[in-house]
């Protein structure tokens, strides 16, 4: 399959999401790609029901509806959506344009590239445990999306941050019993909710703390768990937790994929750009929001947008060449 | 009167709001003087009413409501407001700390100043004539905000944009008679009003084209108008339209004022600043917004939302010298 455009966006998020209305502002055409299923990248993914505070003009805003918003936004000029599929690699044809290649053999031609990326693909931490992938999407969940399949089982969840100790909390009034194993003895997460859990393991038989110790191996048949084994720190001692369910919070990986092996000039983990046009070594290759960086960049996603804008006016020159362009305000009128 | 605060905000309009906001998540204090006796610069003065459609998930939003919304987000912090009120001079202190004088005799006492005073002070263009000041507000009027005055009566309006020509077209359903003066027989405003104007001067005695005229003077005493005289281009003849009223609508003039003259570096009506600091040539005073410029700026609204925050960061190290910050996201908790 060959797509063709003005632009290729990659990275559905908020501020990919932005550059496309602005491209859409200027009459430019653009096709956005996203490794995840759905627009609105992090906001979406990792925090849709939490209110975020500083989008200007919102005292607040949950995430997941900043993203319905941009992408409402950015759908009045019908952007081409790719989801579920990453970038692979590019080349440059004659005439300076670029053909993609997606994972999906999917060719996409474009006269230019914004990377609106993040922290590029992320996914959960995996424990280091050999079969897991057997059991991940049956028994193993990474992430809850329907509280109700717990409902009276035994679950093992394992970490010590936010997210084991909210769903410690959260999952008590519905599960048979929990087991908590943490590497540590305290926990980095709100001291309301760890009090709360602490609370929890002393008054009734539901929440176990297994605590100091690590994730050792996983038991089971087809998928189906039958214990977690646990080790001491020193690996001396294990012991087995029968179990319905495991829920590992390791936190998040990033990963630019193979974007690193594009030629791009990074600063650490982020790709080096010119302030002003955010263009990043390449020509033609532009690199807005938390993916870019230059001199005092500020990670936030109001400045995103203001990227986005940048990088747009510059890819009017090469999208129309030789056009003059009025310069304009803040607009009360339509492209 | 002496005011004691972090930072000095001049200008209270969409870029000063939000720098107000920045301010309070970081702890500083703020205190913000608009010319205007109301917050929004000219999104509240001049285009409430109107749709803006490049506000980042705002797929439109009224000027009036985006005021609304960024003084909500501000007031969060409760920043001082010194409305109907100008920065007229300022001096830095041994400290470095500035004071700022206003038109009313207050001092100000501040570790920074932002200037986010867009195009500066705006008004009316006013016709030059001698003794216009003694109808202003009561006869003549530069802006309609009570059409119902116009019931039954005689209106001289002047001038060749879409103000003219769409109040031409409004008012004549419910004045009695309209005289529309212009210079030229050509106006600058949307064909189709255009149109309809010259049809409903055709078919109607309510409009009457005085084309190629101009305003000459305005006669009445009192404030009372008797008649507005116009005369031809050539100034050879001379006429005498008795009216009730007299709309000038010549655009809006901006001025910097006293600003002009504090030794910052203009780059014709816009102050230079660093992009990456939004520092002027003056420590400690900075630019953003519409008053600002540097290489590829771009006069956008959300580009001034992402100029205060730079600012504002900036601003850190003076007011908590020595401190030292964490590296921020976006945020979904309040300081």
């Amino acid at each position: 399959m060959t797509y063709q455009s003005d632009i290729c966006i990659i990275g559905a998020g908020p501020t990919g999401l932005f550059a496309a209305f602005e491209a859409g502002m200027h009459g430019i055409k653009s096709i956005i790609v996203d490794s995840l299923p759905f627009a609105g990248g992090q906001c979406s993914a990792l925090y849709p029901e939490k209110p975020i505070y500083d989008i200007p003009a919102y005292p607040s805003i949950l995430g997941k509806d900043l993203s319905l918003n941009l992408k409402e936004q950015a759908d009045r000029f019908s952007p081409q959506y790719l989801f579920d599929t990453k970038i692979i690699s590019y080349t440059q044809n004659q005439d300076k344009s670029f053909t993609l290649q997606s994972d999906k053999n999917q060719s996409i031609n474009v006269k230019a590239i914004i990377i609106a990326a993040g922290s590029g693909f992320f996914g959960p931490n995996r424990p280091p445990i050999s079969n897991i992938q057997n059991f991940e999407g049956k028994t193993v969940h990474y992430l809850v999306s329907d509280k109700s399949m717990f409902k009276d089982k035994t679950i093992v969840i394992a970490g010590g941050g936010d997210s084991a100790i909210d769903w410690t909390a959260e999952l008590a009034g519905l599960a048979k019993k929990i087991y908590l194993v943490h590497r540590r003895d305290k926990f980095r997460a709100a001291q309301h909710t760890v009090d709360k859990v602490f609370n929890l393991a002393k008054q009734a038989n539901v929440v176990e703390l297994v605590i100091p110790y690590q994730l050792h191996g996983i038991n089971g048949n087809h998928g189906v768990l039958s214990s977690v084994s646990v080790s001491s720190i020193d690996g001396t001692e294990v012991k087995n937790l029968e179990a319905d369910f495991l829920l590992p919070f390791f936190g998040l990986s990033t990963d630019f994929g193979p974007l690193k092996n594009w030629g791009l000039e990074f600063d650490g983990f982020h790709i080096k750009t010119e302030q002003s046009t955010m263009q990043t070594n390449i020509d033609g290759i532009f690199a807005i929001g938390d993916a870019a960086t230059y001199k005092n960049k500020l990670k936030l996603i109001l400045t995103g947008f203001a990227e986005a804008a940048t990088a747009v006016y510059q890819i009017r020159d090469i999208v129309f060449p030789g056009k003059v362009f009025n310069f304009e305000y803040s607009t009360s009128s339509l492209a």
